[in-house]
């Protein structure tokens, strides 16, 4: 069995992103099976339903092992029609719905698509407004748009502001600025002057120099900015900055875009975009 | 009851995204009760462990109802720290681990924080590049790179060209680059010459008149940029454009970024980045 390839299908009747985001996390459970995944959004009507099973049952018959499934379809009835596949089928829906419709006294509305749609169109459109402002407020560009942030990054170049202020932006409706403290701001040792009114709204970065200069060798190999000497000197000057300056900082280093977002949050306690 | 707001706590070890999208995508169905959500990342200590169950359990005796708790805990020792609680507990591990560990033949890695954090660096690294590129490749800032695109978003100013180059660069590795129509372009009645070269890699964007004048109206009021006039007058070229060139294009009017970044993935069969 230990080399075969298992086909594991999303099917979701919105974009799957639920039901990606619960197989792949089981998935990473299990580092010495291979996983070939396929996604089937949109999957809305008894005949797309239906060529799904057949889809998932002609893989069935020429893999060496079961198919898995993992559905977030809503619809009673295309539920009915999916579970005739020859899969190990993992019914999201059915698995936690019932106990919650039992402990609040209420069914289901069994809406389709409500999750990752844009069902509350003021709430998408303060998220869309957030991207907006991290776009326009990246990288230091202008300072004048940070009396409405809900957050500053600061960090030396190549630190990860810029996925960190777009994926807070993105994902949770943050408007999220970012600036990068230039050789000159490291060098006056105090926080510069057009930050000093936000500082209550500043999150800093710090990566390990080893790193940053792995980074910023593969964007500018062979220059000043992506020597070891730079990176060493930026990143020293710069902690002691944030801990003259008390700044809140956390270190990126080992960390991926969602851990470095979920930290910002916590320790900032920013408000987050809820999509219910 | 019906006036009970129920507290919903997401617990994990890692960001709690996994427990955070499962919940919601719940709770959605549920559109005449009211929630709380309390996101609890990184309860990786027995001690964090036991501040969690008291935290829930304080909410529990000041409630009208019993909280909801979604945990995505991969310890089985936290875990049943946790499951002590007096909640509605959802164990997502237990759930689907058991019948998947069986159909493998194979026990499970019991890892903790690898779906959301940065196991596989060579791949975070495309991740990350995608996210720069997207940026540094921004509204038509440049055509040079588009050799390296994996698609290139057009579409009038505010379709969503934007947030959806930068969801599909953050969530999927995917490398896009996006262009607006202007005047000129459109007048032409044809795609722009810096563009043909990569005509099999564009997808196009279209908006309702009527929404994208909103949009432009928040963003420029009273100009002729949001005048309903020149509104309509771009859609219907852009259309035209699409249609003559046969270029492939949706309709963003009443779909969220995941949706439109879902349907282009699909319909111009993007390789997603797949964490595991």
């Amino acid at each position: 069995m230990s080399n075969c390839i298992r086909t594991v299908f999303y099917i979701s009747d919105g974009t799957g992103i639920t039901a990606e985001t619960l197989g792949q996390t089981l998935l990473t459970q299990f580092p010495n099976v291979e996983f070939e995944q396929v996604n089937m959004p949109f999957i809305n009507t008894t005949e797309k339903a239906i060529n799904a099973v057949r889809t998932i049952n002609e893989n069935a018959k020429n893999s060496c092992g079961k198919p898995f499934v993992f559905c977030t379809i809503i619809s009673d009835h295309l539920r009915e029609v999916l579970k005739e596949c020859d899969a190990l089928f993992f019914d999201f829906f059915e698995t936690f719905m019932t106990p919650m419709e039992k402990e609040l006294e209420s069914e289901s509305a069994h809406t389709v698509g409500r999750s990752h749609g844009m069902s509350d169109s003021k709430r998408y459109l303060d998220r869309m407004n957030a991207v907006n402002y991290a776009v326009d407020n990246d990288d230091g560009i202008t300072t004048r748009h940070y009396g409405n942030a809900d957050v500053i990054i600061i960090g030396v170049s190549r630190s990860g502001k810029t996925p960190v202020s777009l994926y807070l932006a993105l994902q949770h409706g943050i408007r999220a600025a970012n600036y990068p403290l230039t050789d000159d701001d490291l060098e006056s040792n105090m926080l510069p002057s057009a930050l000093e009114p936000y500082r209550n709204k500043i999150f800093g970065l710090v990566i390990d120099p080893i790193r940053l200069q792995k980074i910023r060798f593969e964007r500018r190999p062979n220059s000043k900015y992506s020597s070891m000497g730079q990176c060493k000197h930026e990143v020293m000057a710069i902690k002691k900055i944030f801990k003259r300056e008390r700044i809140n900082f956390v270190d990126s280093t080992a960390m991926s875009i969602e851990e470095i977002s979920t930290t910002i949050i916590q320790n900032a306690g920013l408000k987050k975009y809820i999509r219910k």
